[in-house]
C-alpha cells in the first residue's frame, strides 16, 4: 500500500455510472497526483493508506467497483522528515 | 487511477476481434503517451481520470474485455500548474 | 496499453508447459526491452499496442495463459517524433 | 517479489472494516516507504520478502483481503552492499 | 514479461505456508533486485523471462499460489549490449 497525502476532493461530473457518485480525493504519492475513492472520510492534509490493484475494488464496496486506488485508513501520526 | 491529458484518437486497424470497434485515445500520463479506452466520450485536450489494473476491464465494459487502462470521468476544472 | 516498438523475436525453447510454442516478440517500451506475447502477426519495426495486468491473458487466448504483456494491435500511423 | 527492509509497525485506528487488526508495517522498497500487512511476525531492520498484486490478498489470509502488498518471508542472510 | 538475469538462490526459511518450499530466485531487472519464484530450473547467470501480475501464480502451479513473479522460459540466446 501507498503512504499519500490528500490534496484536495476531485470533481468529475460526467464520468460512467459504474463509479457511482462515491467521494474522489487528489492524492500525492511522493511528487506525483493520483486519484483515488475515499472510503474512510479523509480531509485535506490527512496521510492516508491506499490500497491499489485488484483490492483496491473490493475495498471501495464491491468487487465489481472499478476503482485501482483506494483510501483504506488514516495514518495516526506521520513525519515524512523522519522517514 | 491516473489523472490524464487526452492528445489524440488512435487508429489500430489490425486488432484482436476481443478489442471491438471502442475508441482509443493517446493520452498523456505525466510525459509518457499511454492508450486507453474510451468509455466516456472525450476529446483531445480534456483532463480526464483513467483506471487501470483489472477495474479498467468492467469500466471498458465487461470483465472479459482486454484493457488495462480505461477513461471513466472527465475532469470539470483541472489546473496542472496548480497542482 | 503501452505503445510499444517490435524489436525481433525471442527464442525460449526451455519454458513451462503452459506457454505453449506462441510466438513471443521482444518489445521496447520507451528505453528498455520487454517481452510480449504475439496476437496480431507482427513484425520487427512495428508500432503496436501492447496490453498488460490481467487482460494480458484473455488477449493472448485464454484467462489462464500465463502473459502479463500481449500485443493487441498494429498501430495504423505513429511518428514517435511527434507524440 | 520485491526485497525490503522493515522500518517500523504503522498504526491507523481509523480504517475500513475489511482491514481488520491485522498487523501493518512501513518497509523501505528502494528509496521509497510502503505500507504491508504483515504475515510472518517480523520486526524492525528484518530484511523480507513483499508478495504484491492479487497474490498479496491470498498471502495475507483470505482472496477478499484488501492488501496489494504482503510480507510473505523473512529472508535468512540479507547483504544490500554485495547485491 | 521482464528480461532478467539470474543472480542466485535466496534462502527464506521462515515464510508463509502457502509458499510452500518452491525455490526462490534472486533476479535482476535493470538495475534493481527482485525475487522470482523459479518455475524451469534455472542457474546463475541465466537470462529468464519472468512474468507477473496474476498470471504469475497460475504460471507457478496454480491460481491460488502467491507469486507475483515467476520464472516461465530461459532465454536461448541473450546478448544485453546489443538490445
Amino acid at each position: 500500500m501507498l503512504i499519500c497525502k490528500v490534496v484536495k476532493p476531485l470533481v468529475s461530473t460526467n464520468r460512467i455510472p459504474g463509479f457511482e457518485h462515491k467521494h474522489l480525493q487528489v492524492v500525492l504519492d511522493g511528487s506525483s497526483n493520483k486519484v483515488a475513492v475515499d472510503a474512510v472520510g479523509c480531509k485535506p492534509g490527512d496521510w492516508v493508506i491506499c490500497v491499489g490493484s485488484s483490492a483496491a475494488r473490493e475495498a471501495a464496496g464491491s468487487k465489481s467497483y472499478p476503482s485501482d486506488l483506494t483510501i483504506v485508513g488514516i495514518i495516526d501520526h506521520w513525519d515524512p522528515d523522519k522517514s
